[in-house]
């Protein structure tokens, strides 16, 4: 690794807070020492592997297919759509040659001049362009449409501030690009996918989300319109969960994509396009954790129940009731993911906290005592209580905490944000809570760009969204004073 | 895109054989335009995600967990081992810049030339040497080890001349990456994972395999020992279809990752890495295709069976009679994948060429005639064979023939493997053998790497492998004529 590279990381490793600290704590991930590049370490994969199978089967039940497009975009490509090369043009990763030999001049591997591309490739971004150029060739007549393809892939926004998982220069997503003969079918797929990321967001992260409309200038680089999920983490900040946009013509236009209907009238064809990614697993983090580390949710967890058995010199004395007592448990937990953990090397204690930093989301203690009364000690992760639980049932049971630790978790951020989301009237009181408690703030505003960016630029708030189940009020505007007829969802935001 | 690029696009396209044109045809995959990068498309993606789904399953029960490292990997590491890099280094895809700016003289977009960055970085070709820079940190006792880690990812090897699915500049694989306090332990693992990998090519790819040791020119770069899988594919081509690599403790010196063992003592850890790709969509096709397109195995088969009703004035005369026996139909069929195709703009005849050409394993045809005898028609796609078969019992039926169709493929590949494989005696009769039939040659080598060359040279035949559980047989060598105490495998091959 080059002196440059190794500085950098070293850099990055020493701003790291307690977000950070408890992703490598955990073993989620951990930088890579290649600039802007995470290693997803197995724990951390394996939830986002869970996220991914659900997401998956959601999108194959409303109709979507995956398919893979290319990694590389060629320049021209890219440029095509003058707003949307505009948006990404600051974060592209630029391949220019294709071979790397020793130099001559004794200096080691060296990239071979002579092997330049004629034409750069970037590396995607994201993938309407490619994937435009392609539907090109596949879309002939209303017949071919709709398209409701989805792709998983790793894509690549040269960053030069990044947070595991939040802001990473590569990182994994899904991006669905479908293709349609109507605004209107384009617009009711777009809101569709947003519905399903709310869901999975609330039902299977638990994290209550605000489904809104970005303002136009805080819209995806090409798009008509964009939809988004907005969460608040536990720090008062708001992270962008997901997003989903109508493209309108935009990318048809541009690959001069036309259609014949079924009138026979020649037009373009109106698109999509919706993604979440890793950065989800930030969210999780940062929306559930408290001071003894990570709090999975039980229908995300790859690891719902530990179970550790109390081993000391009166369980070896009666090993066979032991073993039955600890058969007996795993018997009841069938149908869910458990580890037993025995390893002798390794004081309970010590079990206890690692699993509580890791957020398995219940622990099951099984000793000789308990054993003799016919019960087991169980421990929830959410709420650090410990019970004593009747071997029998024990499975109903363990199901019935887990569903209800769900809950809670769902719940417990819903009050969260909750108390964390203040009206305000006035500029002053607008700073004033972004200064102290932070969370969401519902002000008025003007509707203008220079307003958004001038706010922006005093408070570091931006506009998150105008929600999509918006009250109407009139107002004004807590910057220019002017009329408003509604207030939007302003908010610090990573 | 730029001209080049499309004049490139152009001739691949005039090359394409009956292969890319089956692959074409049937939906599979395209190309993309971006030279040797191939666009999966939805029927052939489905077909690779059952693949993956299957091996992943087979990954975890043998106890490695995902991960994912970085796309790039910075010029300095990948040239830290010396073999390693020689191998890779005429085929690397390098990043040298990180933005893009519009052009002041009014060019359009164009690279910056002020965001280059200090370390090319290169899109992995493989990612033994990323992973290993990150074992050091993650191994210092025994107790780390073994490590046994599997990434799904994609690489990039720049490839002169591409073909879809066998030899793509970007391609799909999963990459396993251990490491073990011993070399015996290393050597077990990679042993084990050619055999998981024999075992799913033979009992869901349907495809017999050769397993072997590659000799030292055709091990992979930077590995003490390269186990092998080859296939034998319709044209009497082999195909080397997946490998596992014994890599020493080359790696860990490169990266010097060492630990301390139960004994206190300092050792370099020991490394294996085995892979399998989207080549193996290839092998697929070329290892089953006949006159008719593809022939998908049931156990990999994205839909196994497809309802065809056959519609007409009649049929609707008696609607309900007719939706009676098709909802019947499905009934028979939950549990397995199947599709109904209704669609009514389309002749039935057409369906059958298509589903044809697509590979699906069984088509069961509905006519009014068949429903009053209390029948269905069903045709393989295997044999082509059709059948009356009752409606009692047609689930069990259907599944009887999936299982039936999922053995006959296997056996006649290796019936096709057994009337193609030959014992060549002189470099005469080994000619002969390649310019007439192809297929797998038996024959006699002296263990030279200079032999090899010339066979290779003057036949451009290759030494495959040496099979593992190989006769051993007194001999000459069929090119030196000295002695060799085994025949091994050789072959044209992708």
């Amino acid at each position: 690794m080059s002196k440059e590279v190794q500085d950098k990381a070293q850099n990055t490793a020493q701003e790291k807070d307690w977000y950070e600290d408890l992703v490598l704590r955990s073993g989620l991930a951990e930088h890579s020492g290649v600039k802007g590049c995470m290693i997803i370490k197995p724990y951390g994969f394996a939830i986002w592997e869970n996220m991914k199978s659900v997401l998956d089967a959601r999108f194959k039940a409303t109709g979507h297919v995956n398919a893979s497009f290319p990694l590389f975009i060629p320049k021209s490509l890219l440029s095509r759509e003058a707003s949307h090369v505009e948006g990404f043009a600051k974060e592209c990763a630029v391949v220019t040659h294709y071979r790397l030999i020793n130099d001559p001049e004794g200096n080691g591997v060296i990239v071979d001049p002579t092997a330049k591309l004629a034409e750069e490739l970037i590396v995607r971004p994201t993938s309407e362009t490619i994937i435009w150029n392609t539907y090109k060739r596949w879309i002939q007549s209303y017949r071919d449409l709709p398209i409701l393809i989805n792709q998983w892939a790793n894509v690549v926004r040269w960053e030069m501030r990044t947070r595991l998982f939040l802001r990473t220069a590569e990182f994994h997503w899904q991006e669905g690009h479908t293709a349609h003969a109507t605004a209107q079918e384009a617009i009711a797929e777009a809101r569709l996918m947003l519905d399903e990321y709310a869901a999975f967001m609330e039902n299977y992260m638990a994290i209550p989300v605000i489904k809104g409309y970005k303002t136009e200038s805080e819209r995806f680089a090409g798009a008509d319109d964009t939809y988004t999920c907005e969460g608040l983490m536990k720090d008062g900040k708001a992270l962008q969960m997901g997003t989903s946009h109508f493209l309108g013509q935009n990318f048809a236009k541009a690959f001069d994509v036309k259609f014949l209907s079924k009138e026979g009238v020649e037009d373009f064809a109106w698109a999509t396009s919706w993604g979440v990614s890793t950065r989800l697993m930030g969210a999780l983090i940062m929306a559930h954790a408290d001071e003894n580390g990570l709090i999975i949710p039980p229908k995300l967890a790859p690891t719902q129940v530990v179970i550790v058995p109390l081993i000391n010199k009166q369980t070896k004395e009666r090993q066979d009731d032991f073993d039955a007592a600890i058969d007996k448990v795993k018997s009841e937990l069938q149908g869910l993911s458990f580890l037993y953990d025995d390893d002798d090397t390794k004081r309970s204690g010590f079990k206890f906290a690692e699993y509580e930093l890791r957020g398995i989301p219940l622990r099951i203690t099984v000793g000789l005592r308990d054993i003799d009364n016919g019960v087991v000690e169980i421990a929830r992760r959410d709420t650090m209580q410990k019970m004593s639980v009747p071997f029998d049932n024990l499975g109903e049971t363990v199901r019935n905490l887990l569903t209800d630790i769900q809950n809670n978790l769902y719940n417990t951020a819903l009050k969260f944000r909750e108390e964390n989301t203040t009206k305000a009237d006035t500029f002053d009181e607008f700073k004033e809570v972004l200064n102290t408690k932070g969370g969401f703030i519902y002000a008025h505003w003007d509707g203008t760009k220079e307003t958004e960016a001038a706010i922006k630029e005093q408070t570091k708030a931006t506009t998150r969204c105008i929600p999509m189940d918006n009250p109407m009020e009139e107002g004004k505007c807590i910057y220019s004073g002017k009329p408003s007829k509604q207030r939007i969802l302003f908010a610090k935001a990573y």
